[in-house]
């Protein structure tokens, strides 16, 4: 296992209970860790895309195990942003992202209660509510890209 | 959101319930997403670690967190590693690894067992159980890196 240099910050997200308190050191680790995260999401997002379209068959324990992945990596410490030097490098976030901590945590709980709705939905079965649900996810991804990540 | 390619297989682990019928079906996406998933739990793991050694405070909700994070990626499908093309290009995985599916898929059990039974001893909040679940999952990490990763 590769040595892992870590900090606990203290996270406070309003709403959250269970913070991760996790936030990698290294400003190369963070912006990794951010890219890692949402990539993982996207791809489960996507899977579930797939199901609310029609391209694949529902299968209800599938989407349920998807959502439930999104929501848990939903809850990352976003303050992993801001670990300083995490705004250098490669990366795809709007400098205003960097400025506005305020309305950026306020996207990751409009995404958080999202994606818990979500998974409700999704353990109701009930075609309508998983619609609604993953469509609020959708918004949510798409406001704060919209705000916040170039194109 | 960037256009997602996802193919929805037929994952089959041995003793695993819920599936998440998903593997990106571009060989480059079914890289980044296995590196992906590991990355981010190699960053939880490094949480727990720095609890479970001293270096940071014991926070059991924290712990909570990051278990079930690490829990909720071991169940990632494994199957991404055997998406065709995905031996090609740069990566860590050993040559072995592709021609093992079947020990690979055992490896990959043998971690979720061990990630679900951290949960459980983190929950309890007993520190004995606690540092002799996150040793077996440590020990998960260490026995399929050995056999099929790259140093």
């Amino acid at each position: 296992m590769r040595k892992l240099v870590l900090a606990t910050v203290g996270v406070a997200f309003a709403g959250v209970a269970v913070a991760q308190a996790l936030a990698p050191a290294k400003p190369e680790d963070a912006v990794r860790y951010r890219q890692s995260v949402l990539f993982v999401m996207s791809q489960h997002v996507g899977a579930m895309a797939a199901m609310v379209r029609g391209d694949r068959p529902f299968d209800q324990a599938s989407f349920v195990a998807n959502a439930t992945t999104v929501d848990t990596l939903a809850k990352m410490p976003w303050e992993a942003i801001y670990v300083p030097g995490a705004d250098q490098g490669k990366h795809r976030v709007k400098p205003e992202a960097f400025k506005e901590k305020d309305k950026v945590m306020a996207n990751a709980k409009r995404l958080q209660d999202a994606t818990a709705a979500l998974v409700t939905a999704a353990k109701s079965g009930d075609q309508g509510q998983i619609k609604t649900a993953f469509g609020a996810v959708g918004g949510a991804c798409k406001n704060c890209h919209d705000s916040y990540r170039t194109q």
